[in-house]
């Protein structure tokens, strides 16, 4: 379970003790051997929540999907669908199978699971104030979120079945192994290391894993010519809007699901607080990035408004409850100027990022982090930044020895004449728009 | 908080009796200083209403850009679908900082706003039934479903900035006012005026803006030629397909969260019928508009049908739970007929409404406020004419207002070439299609 | 009401019972008269998972329109989409008209019901459990994902209107009258079929209706050639993709909500065993046909990525709570397979499925309500054998009887210049994609 479900355990026994104090102060009897309505009412509250929440972030692979096939260009389109499918499989089947062992022994200690090999079961128990199938659904899709980061900016070049592998180490091994050390209630959780909903552990981490793989992968061909950037325009902006629209909308789950309970006054009205933070800082994070670049461009370019969205959204989700309205519109704002500021460092140091995802997921992540302190009691920037870099650290070097492996063995990339002619025709044997092109 | 909601948590506080009272009755305790476990659950189901039913009308920003993005012609799509981003960002910030303000004084005095500034926080109460920031949540997106409809018909000839600038004006303060007036407790609500969801409070609203906005903008350039209508056929009718479905989705949110509680047996039935209603009317609008289209024309204009089931769901907006199940079909039909017959009568007036908004939330959304009568106790149709007539004046001049000093400052029209070359690339530079189109 | 909802009631009461003890004990009061607070919140929770579980199948129709709006070719794309939104909207209609008297009167007898014409009105009652209108919500959309199958299979080459009106027969008689055996308490539950959320009753039942309707149809022109099956690739695999990620949304509606009930510990609960399987196996199916395809013909092929998805979800759908994980998986992965093994037998038979509808919802919607009794104790082969036939004799006779009635009278089948120039040409008189193509 996260790190802090302790203490929100603590409230709904409160809560249930007050609740029926009345009835039991008359009667005299040993109440806590029957389960009380509100216990099981909390109960159900918040699986309720973890599951609708689930379900909704669940919809972010759709968000991803769309919004990568409408930022690469058509004769990659179908592949980057048909991976956007695969790799959400993928997440589901290896974090049941895997990941979810390495996320809930409480640090990164895996000898445990070796030596005792076992597939994940349900084990439910009124106690634990939620279903444990409700938990591992919600951390299941939020898995997949990283995965579906990843896959955005190694577009248009990358092998099919190469990058399910390396998504299924990831999902079953990298991602849990450091999502641990907080949720699992590890060392960064004991160190005091504050990442609500994961603007570190989800978005930083799959924007490591990304900047690993295009370092390792290199840049589409044709993308910098004699030390310029090349703009590969993406082929479809109405299906990057739609993407934008519903990873904005999984956005409410994601946030607000990490409440982990709804069930008393307080939670909910913390859910409540979340959904506003959340809409605020994504809304100001489009504007500003609309703002900015018209001002250096001349232009409103449609991508920097939707990765400005998105860049608000990442830089909110580690504190999206304590800020202030005016603070989380203000953090929003700024993560939308860093994607306009980041985009063209990257073009700088030659890093082919198709989808705009490192400057969004990595950039933003690390600045919604290290803002926590503003707003946020008990945290300090330094163990924030702990906690950057231990994760960096950690994904930047597993991803890459995977990236590595996978070059040296199975190879990574298609070749230059199959890159040329498009991936559709190479890894799915058809054409994303046959109608429409040549 | 809207009008009603006094009966409701009368009702709440009822049930909240009812169930207590056993307890009570054997005890001789003051439970009024004890939170009793209904109260609280009926807050968190109330709130949990407000945020899943806000949540799902946020989507409906969604589908107004993915309808819009189809009916647009494709040199234009790109500025469409980052208008729409935009638009729902804008709306969210300038509710948050003026438009929530004005919505709830009661009435349109703005006084007690201008004389002390200040920005909207939470402020929770068990006793109000919900908390204050999913009813901030919930009226935002409703705020967002106005502006859209605004965009949709100005598409394709207007500057992306000034039509954000109005936007701002729209979502801060005109839409409040009006909305004030019933929503807030104002006089329309004192006089008995009934529009459950807003047939005209938010979508006729958005009609009203949207024609001051198409008659002062004018028609596209070609759109009409020798006093004839030249059709300007959408560029991707299966986007409109998917945005129709999206709002039809979401109009469940709509209409049912605005039951506003759904903690007791009374509220949650009524949360149903509402569901039926808003389906059943929706159905019967797509049916009356493609059968009534194909007659005329010989031909099904898929337009028409996605029109038409938009029309359903305006038409009903305005009492979608008072009506018998024939009473909803016969509203939707009716609805869905009008827009096949005032879509000629625009196209004589020579006013360009590019989706084809004004017929469905103008004409449809003053159909169904004035039918509200028929099935409504203890409203009349002289005062439902009062409110459709009062918000009309109001939002037809005010909006009349901006957009003239917008077209007289910065102006709100491309230039000629601007327009026939596409605003993609002047507004935007890029294209949404690059692959398809030249 | 569904067959097993009775033995819920009973679980709602006891654990009313329970929850009422401690203070009815001391109180010596006729508890039954005053409902009891968990008895409302039971009802509250139950009725809301059936709109939001409800809501979520909903957006199913813009799963199956985007789904098929991808694999038809761009010429037929906007009647494609055109002929879903309308189809919807008649199960609605014809559902709340006919269908829902003939789906609860427990057996097939339709006398009752002619010789007492009524429309469906809403009786809610607390002793249901659940408020009757959202029952009836959630069974209507479940009738309108079984008239969306057809709608794949039959696309490119059928009329509009008389498609409609073989789907209001579909959704008005066919479909209610075998789901009356089953969900109505009929003579398929009394023996003890079990098909939890409706492989059988809605999946294989719109896979007849599919089957029989390509073959009284015929294949599109030039499908066939010399005995060779000539490929006719979809147009927009994008949104084909977004369609599959849609559908595997609502799907979690579809069986989550199939539960009936959540306001217990144990519904609850059940309620997250079931997103997992259906999570697990969809995963499975996805994964198991992207493999067996790639092995077979040497490329991933993206249309069977997305129907294996599709194949695990439909298989796992007849018994989503009792099996195991590993099972689930197993379930989904033998799903993926027979999909990709049965579109080449269809092509053997010169049955031309557009979407590959019948290998996805027929042959899978029979595996999985044939593999049920691995997992769910009282069940067997052959009960479940009698629901697959019974419900196929009855679907397939009725299906062709209807399908031929249409044909010899108005017509089913656009002529061949029609169907080589396009349907939307003939039938919606514009284009999908005006922009794009010619």
């Amino acid at each position: 379970m996260r790190s802090g479900i302790t203490g929100k355990l603590a409230g709904i026994a409160t809560y249930a003790a007050i609740t029926c104090g009345v009835a039991a102060f008359a009667q005299d009897v040993e109440v806590a051997e029957i389960p009380s309505a509100s216990d099981v009412s909390a109960y159900v509250d918040n699986t309720f929540l973890f599951l609708v929440g689930g379900l909704v972030v669940m919809l972010m692979a759709a968000g991803f999907c769309m919004l990568e096939a409408g930022l690469v260009r058509s004769k990659n389109a179908a592949t980057q669908v048909t991976k956007n499918v695969a790799l959400y499989s993928i997440a589901g089947l290896m974090f049941w199978l895997v990941g979810y062992h390495l996320l809930y022994p409480g640090d990164w200690m895996i000898a445990g699971y070796l030596g005792e090999f076992k597939m994940w079961e349900t084990a439910d128990d009124l106690a634990t104030g939620y279903s444990s199938g409700s938990d591992h659904f919600f951390q299941m899709v939020f898995v997949a979120a990283t995965a579906s980061i990843v896959s955005g900016t190694v577009a248009e070049r990358i092998k099919l079945w190469p990058f399910l592998a390396f998504t299924a180490v990831l999902t079953g091994i990298i991602y849990p192994i450091q999502c641990s050390w907080q949720w699992g209630g590890g060392f960064l959780s004991e160190a005091g290391f504050s990442d609500f909903a994961g603007s570190t552990l989800v978005h930083s981490t799959g924007g490591w894993a990304a900047l690993t793989g295009a370092i390792i992968l290199g840049p589409r061909l044709g993308r910098f010519v004699d030390g310029k950037s090349v703009p590969m325009p993406g082929s479809n902006i109405p299906l990057a809007a739609l993407g934008t629209f519903i990873l904005w909308f999984g956005w409410f789950g994601f946030n607000g699901g990490s409440q982990l309970a709804a069930g008393t006054f307080d939670d909910i009205n913390a859910v409540s607080t979340i959904f506003l933070n959340t809409n605020l800082a994504a809304a100001a994070g489009t504007i500003a990035a609309m703002g900015l670049t018209t001002v250096l461009y001349k232009k409103t370019d449609s991508t920097m408004a939707f990765n400005g969205a998105l860049a608000g959204l990442v830089s909110i989700t580690a504190g999206p409850l304590d800020p202030s309205f005016p603070v989380a519109i203000f953090i929003g704002a700024v993560g939308g100027v860093l994607v306009v500021l980041t985009v063209p460092v990257l073009d700088k140091f030659k890093i082919d990022d198709v989808v705009g995802a490192i400057p969004v997921h990595l950039v933003c992540g690390i600045w919604g982090t290290m803002i926590v302190p503003l707003s946020t009691e008990g945290t300090s920037f330094a163990i924030q930044a702990l906690g950057v870099v231990s994760v960096g650290v950690f994904v930047a070097i597993t991803s890459a020895i995977m990236w590595l492996i996978l070059k040296f063995t199975v190879g990574i990339r298609v070749s230059e004449e199959e890159e040329l002619e498009g991936l559709d025709i190479s890894e799915c044997g058809l054409a994303a728009y046959p109608d429409f092109t040549k």
